[in-house]
């Protein structure tokens, strides 16, 4: 896998089994399609995989170009030749999740029951679900046991859960700037921006498929989760109180100041390429997220058979390191093999995407450990 | 002044000087109107005043009781016989600043000249024009020089202003959880609570008096405030996961858990209380403060004459204690006496008006310092 590798996402829809999943929420959905893309070549005894798991708003195109495209894919200065995740050695999988709007069956699909957009008659889905649907994928993909799964933020709690789900088919996990159950303030935060889209009076309950889309809602959300991405000192470093295109304030409502004006374009360019519904269905999976739903958290952890690699970041106040190192002092309990490592950095939770030198070390150095330590 | 007083609010209207009030951003503003209370007796040679600036959102209202009324004052632990601001010994003033709606001319006063409420025609007020206006007041009370001018979060940039636009008008100023300019995150959090207002389209470009009140938008940013004035730990101490009268989470968008239904409560009871366009002139007027406008900080703080007592959270991400010790920094270098103290406590922002008895015990033994050592 090159450069400028030119990549196209593939499509699994379930046949059967098993057709129509059982949902955690109790209701069931099916036929699903999952979008998925894959860098490098599986090896013989397909003990070279790797999946990556996508964040809240990612997509199943991780690495390389599309083809025609400027831009390579989300985790591309980690994903390659010679990369962290090196493609000349790993087979590496990344695919859509449920629920979101990025080729996967989400509220966006057409239903083929009334051959409308779900809409939110689609079933509410759980990080369970999620993982659930992209281990059949690996089945689909005829690979028994991957050598690493990963994911940053929500694509961690799916690494996670997928080590308790699936004990025996994982070598390794790596999880990046994540934590085990959402808390009181990530919880807060998602339901303001829930309720921006929901008080859009063209999110129409739901139903503004082929209309006017809820886009002050949605953009709204999406200037909020933008700050919680940054840091303090990350914003106060690339705007402060830079003004935007003027000289002196204007002693009005309009746009003064740069850190405005960069929150409207990147709230109005997310309603280009993400669906409202969307954003409340995998919001919401997130806020769901316990991993202990009451019982203790090393007892939950019990399963597990993988090792762990926990990467958290100083100044990531969204999902702070303490709420990984309750995780590490848990697996730790249970004689689990786990490596930690706070990386000091000032890009807040976005230091999962920036940081890519200090994470590439020590990612490649770790995936090289896992690789000769395997049991096959 | 005993715990049960009955106080009244009194309200003071510029006759001349100075009628029309000319402001920062250009135009005059008047009649001027301004809501305050007073509590304890000014004493026979006007040495024992105390002048209170309120938050973003207070009022004149900050001890005693109205009559008929089950709560106090917003700051009623901290004014009174035998407290901090001991009535008994010190007359207390506070006023409600300039663009709110606690009873001083806003947006949603009568504009004597339309018989209309101002709405959007009201010009753009800055905190120093709050300031200045305040001392029209001070004057009017025929007081020379405050004891001491104090201030929390959006009332600290009064009273530091206070200082430095008269120098020789306070003896001390007690800067409570503030700052010295708005910083890039303070400006973002406050443009998306303005986006909320303004993309509600019962706002009605400000005119919505007598008609139905952009209350969505209103009680979204005011959603989105209380999150900024709670530490994450505080957030996970009162509400966790919590689930709101349910047994188990109801997989759907309906409110799930305590800390949504908690915010949605604040959301709704803020539209109440508080006027929208007041929110936008205030918020406006925060985040246009920057003490320095390009100036080297202890250039502008020259003129200064009083003493300083400083004091912040440790929890508090609003406003984080490294802007206030920035302050306390450029204080010393110009050899100003300066006390500061970061309390401990794990109730983020709003610690100010929590945290009572570390903030009294300071506050107390400072106000007997600065009453020995005043020159009259």
């Amino acid at each position: 896998m090159n450069n400028k590798s030119i990549i196209e996402t593939q499509y699994y829809t379930f046949a059967e089994p098993p057709g129509e999943v059982p949902l955690k929420c109790g209701q069931k959905l099916g036929p699903i399609t999952q979008a998925y893309e894959t860098y490098g070549e599986l090896n013989a005894d397909k003990s070279n995989a790797i999946l990556v798991f996508h964040a809240l708003t990612g997509d199943a195109h991780a690495a390389g170009y599309h083809k025609g495209a400027d831009k390579p894919g989300w985790w591309d200065n980690m994903i390659g030749s010679g990369k962290a995740f090196d493609t000349d050695k790993y087979f590496v999988i990344c695919a859509n999740v449920l629920g979101s709007c990025k080729g996967t069956t989400g509220p966006a699909s057409i239903d083929p029951k009334t051959k409308k957009p779900y809409a939110l008659t689609y079933p509410m889905v759980t990080i369970e679900d999620m993982t659930l649907v992209q281990k059949y994928l690996i089945d689909h993909l005829g690979i028994e046991k991957l050598l690493c799964c990963v994911g940053g933020s929500m694509g961690g709690l799916l690494a996670l859960k997928w080590t308790i789900m699936f004990p025996d088919a994982a070598h390794s996990a790596i999880l990046i700037a994540t934590n085990y159950r959402h808390t009181a303030q990530q919880i807060a935060l998602h339901e303001v921006a829930r309720q921006a889209i929901i008080s859009d009076p063209h999110w129409n309950n739901g139903n503004y498929y082929g209309g006017a889309l809820p886009a002050t809602g949605l953009s709204l959300s999406r200037m909020i989760a933008h700050i919680t991405y940054m840091s303090e000192e990350s914003m106060e470093k690339k705007f402060g109180r830079k003004l935007q295109d003027k000289e002196t304030v204007g002693y009005d409502f309009k746009t003064d100041f740069e850190v405005e004006s960069y929150l409207k374009y990147r709230g109005s360019s997310f309603v280009d390429r993400f669906d409202a519904n969307s954003y409340l269905y995998l919001s919401k999976a997130l806020d769901y997220f316990d991993l202990c739903e009451g019982r203790k958290l090393s007892d939950v952890l019990s399963p597990i058979e993988a090792k762990f690699l926990i990467i958290t970041f100083s100044s990531d106040w969204l999902y702070p390191s303490y709420q990984s190192r309750e995780l590490v002092r848990a697996l730790k309990t249970n004689d689990v093999d786990v490596s930690y490592l706070e990386i000091e950095s000032n890009y807040g939770h976005d230091a999962f995407l920036v940081e890519t030198e200090s994470q590439a070390r020590l990612i490649s150095s770790y995936l090289k450990r896992v690789w000769k330590e395997r049991v096959i």
